[in-house]
């Protein structure tokens, strides 16, 4: 059987296209982009073009308003550093509990070493920002403001476009971390307040060690990485060109498969979530009517994720117990802890993410194989087996409660 | 006729077999590595494999003194900032005046933006360090002290193991950026008091995009880009697996034609410049006696090496105008005013670096064209043919001075 990958969330399987079109770039093309003779002007040429291919992707105004970096961290700690040293007079972050360690570990950071107020705005139990909340936060000493576009663990969309209206009414500058939301939802960057957006390659079919940062014309910015002139001075080192190729040939796939990502992606998800749900004693996390198309978190009341995760990959099914970001550690997923989803149902979530790899014999075979899998562990999980005999015979639960 | 490369200082061509290493890990094991599932699984023990292939290129202790960065630029960037994170009561740099931009533009920086004092240590006319200046310049104060292994334009090496023991008799911390040295010299660090190293994938016939930064055990450090828990908590972001996997690959070649860079490619080097030399008004800028086996870079004296260059290009060879990394600028190259290179011969230097992928037709061929270039060129340049006058014709150089 072939194993079938529903992590799309932590990696996604670089298209055979993305990989065609980087090949000639390795040991033919492979001159350095800022050499003056042929080699280097003609691999030159392919990087202005992806920066075009991004434009057009995310709806910017500008090519050169297309910073490339080696992925979605570095594009949102240069964000984050950038605005701290250009807002003069403003030395406060505004942002979310529910954010990518790429920031939530830089803020932690900043707050340690140089006594950055960071105000981590909340969220309720189905992930949805706390507005008023985020609106009381921001202030005359907010630099920046940073709020993901779309959750990884839950696929929750925030309301970025209004968000980012709302910091510039503070005047303070505007980030979207949008490394889940590019590929999957439509972006039209020139009609809004966004000033910079994260991006990375291999969250939509591209290579890894990739990225880019938006960084709309006349926003102040300072280089993270400093050293050469390339990327305008905006990001020092030698052009990583395959990878870049790569990139630009992934999002001209997705500005064409994204209309497939709105409804045959999430034809198989939601067919995958009914399919799950049925097993009784399940329900889905974050907010259901508005995340992204190929997002399922579902919690597993009473069971263990990890269990269930290990079941699931011997029978050749890749998924996710939270984020595959901070996997490693064993503490229970922040974002679900920020959303207060209760401990029962917390240590069971699992999160199924899907792609356009993704066919409907893959939903068929997990929704085939999952149930005997729950089946299995709830008979040896005492919580489940309680909580099923007090559901099932209501005498004995008011017993207990005497 | 097929073009010659021989600006491998500026990049390399990736190894066919590194691109094969790689093809895999784009579409097939294309795992998050951090990801617990067998997706994951199988590429985390690919990325260990690596570090263990650096290791013995480096010949350093513990493989876990490697973390993978996207270059010799972050590398480089990164063991500065963090130097002056963590040596108390210390916050001065010492490095040289003809380091990398990924140095250079990082200390003029914090000169400006945090008032951090660095001293450039000068070098002589063939661009040997001033040790004693360097001694001078190290102190209580000194944080770090940043000498790059090789020169990038002239292949000048520099004494870093014995710069590395005075920095540590001063308290300080040593880096060096051996972007240019690795591959080409043998590397024994755990024999050193080398604490930091950064290398660069491309610069060894590896991919783009992928560097290492060699932090000896016990080291201090701050990372640069904050995320995830990779790299042991020292650079997160998703792991870019077939980069990593290229550069490990990269590194075995590397070890294997380490004797082959030191003997075959520095016969065809010495081929080469002693062929260009013929040419008369022409010599070799750097230490010549002490620098890297593949780099030769010639003054033509009185002529203009941008012309040189677009002679070559159209005849379909690949040199360089001192770095590439700094093109597009047309100041004259900053390590050949540090040498004090005379204004007649700095404009007219080229800088030849060939690779273990040039072949003795690749000499010959140049060799061949080179003459007629030249001649062309002096012909139609005043400043050379005055001089040629002058030298050819005492009696008119007597009558000019009176």
């Amino acid at each position: 059987m072939r194993p079938i990958y529903l992590d799309n969330n932590a990696t996604t399987r670089a298209d055979p296209a993305v990989v065609s079109a980087m090949l000639p770039y390795f040991s033919e093309q492979f001159g350095n982009a800022s050499s003056v003779h042929a080699f280097g002007s003609e691999v030159a040429g392919a990087v202005k073009q992806v920066r075009k291919s991004l434009q057009a992707l995310l709806g910017s105004a500008f090519d050169h308003e297309i910073v490339f970096t080696s992925g979605g961290t570095e594009s949102d700690n240069a964000a984050i550093l950038s605005a701290l040293d250009n807002q003069d007079g403003r030395d406060e972050i505004v942002t979310t509990a529910v954010e990518h360690p790429a920031i939530l570990s830089l803020v932690e950071h900043l707050a340690a070493s140089r006594g950055i107020k960071t105000h981590l705005v909340g969220v309720d139990s189905r992930g949805r920002l706390d507005i008023e909340a985020y609106r009381r936060a921001l202030g005359p000493r907010t630099a920046i403001a940073s709020v993901m576009w779309a959750n990884n663990e839950t696929g929750t969309l925030f309301p970025v476009e209004r968000l980012a209206v709302m910091a510039h009414e503070a005047g303070a500058l505007f980030h979207t971390d949008a490394v889940q939301a590019v590929g999957k939802v439509p972006l039209d960057l020139k009609a809004t307040a966004i000033d910079m957006l994260s991006l990375s390659g291999h969250k939509l079919h591209g290579p890894k060690g990739i990225g880019a940062l938006y960084l709309r014309k006349g926003t102040k910015f300072n280089p993270l990485i400093r050293g050469g002139p390339q990327e305008r001075r905006r990001r020092g080192g030698t052009e990583n060109v395959p990878a870049i190729v790569g990139l630009g040939k992934a999002a001209g796939l997705a500005l064409i498969h994204l209309q497939d990502e709105q409804t045959g992606v999430r034809a198989l998800r939601d067919r995958l979530e009914y399919g799950i749900l049925k097993l009784g004693d399940c329900s889905v996390l974050g907010d259901v009517e508005n995340r992204l198309p190929n997002t399922s978190n579902i919690a597993f009341e009473h069971l263990e994720g990890e269990a269930i995760l290990h079941h699931l990959n011997r029978a050749g099914i890749a998924a996710s117990l939270g984020s595959a970001c901070a996997s490693g550690s064993m503490e229970p997923s922040h974002v679900l802890r920020a959303m207060n989803v209760p401990m029962t149902a917390l240590r069971g979530a699992i999160r199924f993410s899907l792609s356009r790899d993704n066919t409907i014999d893959d939903v068929v075979c997990v929704l085939n194989l999952l149930p005997e899998i729950i089946a299995r562990l709830r008979a040896s999980s005492p919580s489940w087996q309680e909580r099923a005999h007090i559901t099932t015979n209501p005498s004995r639960s008011t017993e207990l409660s005497l």
